[in-house]
């Protein structure tokens, strides 16, 4: 059973009949009893501390008892991903959600290309990872854009680091909100790292092996949040 | 192709004729062709850089120019965890050597037992990931032992850390020798938890979140090591 489960709106104090997917979700596959307690997020800081009251094949009713509201995490870290091959991303979601990232922004660089959209079903892994490991709120994954309209955009994270061989040992980033960006197998090329530069990212070192992408970014992420 | 390939003992400078498994490996499986670099590691610090010299069904012949030794990483981690599953052991096994764990020592809790032994697997695994990130030294995989057996051992790292949720915020460690405990699912029991504290572990939090086993001792390591 997972830790939490995501509602788009969190139910107030009171008896309350859960979505039927959710209903499904307890009764037939983890075969949820009468008096389990079950947790509910709206993934925006929301929690509700429910109890099943009721539960058949018709549906699943609970008991909330307390709705609480948290702050969001003092860092908001927003992880800009050179995209990898698609099992590696998915991956990246579940742990990097697990770490606390706040946002994940895939990218596309000289080195690696478009692909495939997956917007629903990075949006339903990062929301199980969620659940799993009881966030309050939900990263965010953002659709995949150019590097270079990345580096663009206005009103980018105050604190801003670029993962690279050559760079610093990280430190833990001041509270806030923070960028991380890391690149693709073979690395940003010179154009891109001085791209990147201009856009006052400062250069973090990861040890001293060479790192996968998605790996780097867990680590990075990590280091940074968590250091 | 790897960065790197080990061998038991490294070859002179010189030609030589590569081992069969490795010579089939590079010419049937990665197609290299005459020219090619090739780097050679013994895991004990030693790299040999090579190029290959003749290719074909028969063999592998390779030059070898520099042979050089690095002295061992100045932070030796030993990263004792409870065993999950089998398929996230080797994730952490993969993943740990990336981020430069020095020894994986598998330890039993009160609530994990022990599962079948997958020494020669796991070293395999070891290996490819230290190849693919070009590590000097290789780290090692202890044969699996019971957390109070590994309290009791002699010579225990002087910097002593477990994951717990009510732990001090982790700070890199001091150069030298580490030892990092991570539980189970479900955590550590009271009892295990007073005799780590009694072997002289400080406690760590990694984050607000709940995390798997295999993630936090992923997570705990690359915040040690590079934090």
């Amino acid at each position: 059973m997972a830790n939490r489960y995501f509602l788009a709106d969190l139910p107030a104090p009171g008896r309350h009949a859960l979505p039927e997917d959710l209903a499904h979700h307890l009764g037939r596959v983890l075969r949820a009893r009468v008096g389990d307690a079950v947790r509910l997020g709206d993934g925006r800081g929301g929690t509700a501390q429910a109890t099943v009251a009721a539960i058949d094949r018709r549906g699943c009713f609970v008991d909330v008892s307390d709705v609480i509201h948290e702050p969001p995490p003092p860092c908001a870290l927003t992880l800009a991903f050179a995209v990898p091959r698609l099992q590696r991303v998915e991956w990246l979601l579940e742990h990097g959600t697990e770490v606390g990232v706040a946002s994940f922004q895939p990218i596309w660089t000289h080195r690696t290309r478009p692909t495939e959209a997956r917007a629903d079903r990075w949006d339903r892994i990062v929301a199980a990872a969620a659940g799993q490991c009881d966030r309050a709120w939900l990263p965010t994954v953002q659709p995949g854009c150019e590097l270079a309209e990345l580096l663009a955009q206005p009103g980018l994270p105050p604190h801003r680091f670029v993962a690279r061989a050559d760079g610093d040992a990280p430190a833990p980033t001041a509270p806030g909100k923070a960028l991380l960006l890391v690149g693709p197998e073979g690395g940003f090329t010179a154009e891109e790292l001085a791209a990147i530069e201009q856009a006052g990212c400062r250069g973090v070192r990861l040890g001293r092996h060479v790192l996968r992408t998605e790996t780097a970014a867990l680590i990075g992420a990590a280091v940074l949040l968590l250091g």
